[in-house]
């Protein structure tokens, strides 16, 4: 089976890597030639231009996107089309927005394209020993792919959620999920580094593996990287964010749903992205205003 | 009528002023003689130990405590305990535990000594000029002192609130609203501090003080601070505390109250108080184990 | 001067009499026929059709608006269109989201309408006896209606914020502080109410009116609602919402700025609404499935 | 080996046996009869009271607590150090607050008996056939336990994390994290089941654990969970909880650190054990006051 694949950054490499090392036969796309080349010398077919990449596809089309969420989805599907036939299928395997992936299902549908959501978990290990897929779209363009999501995720690891949009909402909440475990895990360990007993903290995250009631594949990269760097010295807590926590907290608001704990793990990230705030500013203003606390005063 | 009047700090010297100012005859005395003689230039008759203190009051005693909260509480009880009388009056006016209140009521009433706790709030402003207090204790005992609390506070700001340990409580819930209106306040102008309008936030407090349902001393006090710094661009936003917030929160936990908003404005006020965090380093370190994410590198 | 006047619900209805009576010739439209016949009670001009208002008026039209946020706003402001000239005005007075005042501000300068944005606080009360105004806009468009905001303000209770959508935008910040206010003072109350004092909650609600740092008009509501049912018996603890928390909250998000109080505020109404919860059900039969703990079962 | 075994609830009864299938010589008591009686049945030697249980073993002794924490243990304690000799050994395997063992230790020392705490983590099933073990105190005391702690647990799953206090330390800690992310998990899952699509759960917590970034342990036991009931409706959602949480939070709060995370999760709990709030009531009653918005009315 052939598969046209668009985005080989660190995901897309490795999924498309993991697509060709099944069997599939995987033409491959990038904007940047050097990906395109690097993917080449793993045997996959490379692709220069994105009409390339279409042209050396025969039959019914099955192409993967795995690109930025947002307009470079857009855009790559503007480009696609023209080079797309009826019933052709693109597959949305990156973090798109549920409800831009509703909206984009309905424009090709209307123009007689088939579509599929795809959310995809597992990190970039997982993106090429196997992944965790979670799929949106019709039972008949789901079941004309289906080998493909399950060769390429761990056994159990795919499901077809339901109709389109239902893939890229499903791995949004997980992402939301997940940005509450880590939270939860971090501020135990900010307890636990802060504590008066001397602790090894990669041996706690061992012992929490082997066992206890929040072992998790979470737990062992806490594992891990204590491993690397005992006290985290070299990193900096700032905490990125790459949009599905928000969106999981915009979705919940709309739907009038309290998640008090996804909200203040992302809220947690925006804060750790200030240095200082002025919240804090108000809050010790206003304490000197009423009780002449003394501020502390910025050194210039 | 004589007070006896312990602790000449910020809060305590202009209540002692107060008093005098109200026709009391106030013995003071401070650890601090500085502060001692600075009273005695406003009339205030000095003492200069507590037993000194002590002897020139006559009949009931009643001795006003204004001294940090904690072991200067009972420090100060137990070297007044020997130059009491029975049923003479300590008042505990500073910001005691409730917890502390009721344990040392009930260790004075062992002695026969009586007690009052009062929550004072109104800020070093209020304190001369007419604070707010809230009492607890027995209700022969607040008569006994009714006069002094209606005098020092602000038309219809006194309230005996209930038996021992009630006004202390009343004034820690009452600082636990308090946090979480600063909060809410704070986080108001940082969003519009931030926001794509040029506005002009003392302008801004001014109009919210005038007709609007946010209209607050606390709002009052915004306009104040920003009318002396526009942008608070001298003050660093680390928020301090003082107890009563963690008190507040420590109390609703017992009582199994959910009070997440006065949870949030205590814990942000610690987060203020940390440059970086352990927590946004584990976070940091598990999105770069699973997703490649790239850290931020701590610069040495 | 002349005002056309669109919306006369509870707040539009004052707000018109409060202009009436400060000498404007108001000519006053509704949906419901009853609020208009009400209004002409009061010597306020009625319009029983757009038309028929916008005809009423001369030269420079003014027409306030205060129709229910979204859809209304916009269905009446098309409706208007037609019958106003360059540079009439429209002044949204109504609880608008400042990106949909920013977009109409847009539309009708693409047809030579003028536009204003108005933020009003102050309840119903404050709507006919002394709003707080917080207007968005071009400075001629604003000058042109300064008389209006100053008269149904009380004194130094309006703002010429700035530009488009700046007076929707403060007041949308506004209602943020206020849930958070309202929470946190709301929370402190529960404490309270169950603590082992038996607290006369009004009296701890005035006792805080009178000198404390928390004195507010909030809190003179809490002292009048505890008036009227001293343990609020008869009322259910249904916490609703119109839209500016959410939108301030969703705001900062956009913004990248942590709201832990503001988005707290808004998450316990969510929870208000709910009487049991799918997140609850998850917990507890988690709790069953590692430690045996009992669930409590739903009575059929 | 011999051990002495005090307390054989669900989790005791479980250990007991394990440690004998290990071959350890285990002198079992329990305040009910029949506990003993089913655990000899097991092959396990019973003691009617703990003079009996401490007769039957010789040379230093061990004697395992599993007790309910709190007054129980210091109970248990005081009538075994009569029996108890130099040196002999306490190990208290339950969920006690470290705060507690550490005054346990200091207290047991001044008597020359040797104490251990120990967390232990896994459920009832892990009690069984394996469990995670969490261990505090002295390294001879430690060592002359080890292989106790090594064939309980499963590989692994045992750490000497520091000393005295450090094993329910860590334990406590690991409970705060585990409340986290069960809120994180139950959250998501609330989004998920009120969603627009009919997704089965069950088979969404299936595909997360199957490479997907939040697999763990608690995600296996929803997908068991939702097999037994698709929908959870049998269950309420009523979340109790039995103090761990609220020590990392009090924990966190004496040290300063924010934990909003932990702290949110523990006051989804105690809401969820309100049918109505106090601050709800408030709240409406507020918005009654200054909005006119219509309040719900309890039904008598």
């Amino acid at each position: 089976m052939q598969i046209g694949f668009v985005g080989l950054g660190k995901m897309g490499f490795n999924l498309a890597l993991n697509l060709h090392r099944h069997g599939y036969e995987v033409v491959a796309y990038d904007v940047a030639i050097d990906n395109i080349k690097n993917i080449s010398l793993e045997g996959v077919t490379p692709a220069y231009s994105l009409i390339e990449m279409c042209q050396q596809l025969d039959g019914r089309k099955v192409i993967w996107l795995m690109v930025p969420a947002g307009k470079p989805v857009d855009d790559c599907i503007e480009l696609l089309v023209p080079h797309l036939d009826q019933h052709d299928i693109i597959i949305d395997g990156g973090n798109s927005n549920f409800n831009d992936s509703v909206r984009r299902y309905n424009y090709l549908k209307s123009k007689g394209i088939d579509y599929l959501d795809c959310g995809t978990s597992g990190g970039v290990e997982g993106a090429l020993y196997g992944a965790c897929t979670m799929i949106g779209g019709e039972d008949e363009v789901f079941n004309h792919c289906a080998s493909v999501f399950r060769d390429i995720s761990v056994e159990n690891g795919y499901l077809h959620a339901g109709g389109p949009g239902s893939g890229h909402f499903v791995k949004m909440v997980h992402n939301g999920i997940e940005y509450g475990m880590m939270q939860a895990i971090a501020e135990g360990f900010e307890v636990m580094e802060q504590s008066k007993y001397d602790l090894d903290l990669q041996q706690v995250a061992r012992v929490f593996n082997h066992g206890s009631v929040v072992r998790s594949w979470l737990m062992e990269l806490v594992e891990s990287a204590f491993s690397k760097d005992p006290k985290l010295d070299t990193i900096k807590g700032v905490m990125h964010s790459s949009g599905e926590g928000k969106w999981t907290l915009e979705t919940a608001l709309d739907m009038g749903i309290p998640t008090p704990v996804i909200a203040l793990s992302l809220i947690m990230r925006y804060r750790s992205q200030q240095d200082d705030t002025f919240t804090g500013k108000v809050v010790a203003a206003l304490r000197n205003e009423f009780g002449g606390h003394a501020v502390e005063k910025v050194v210039p």
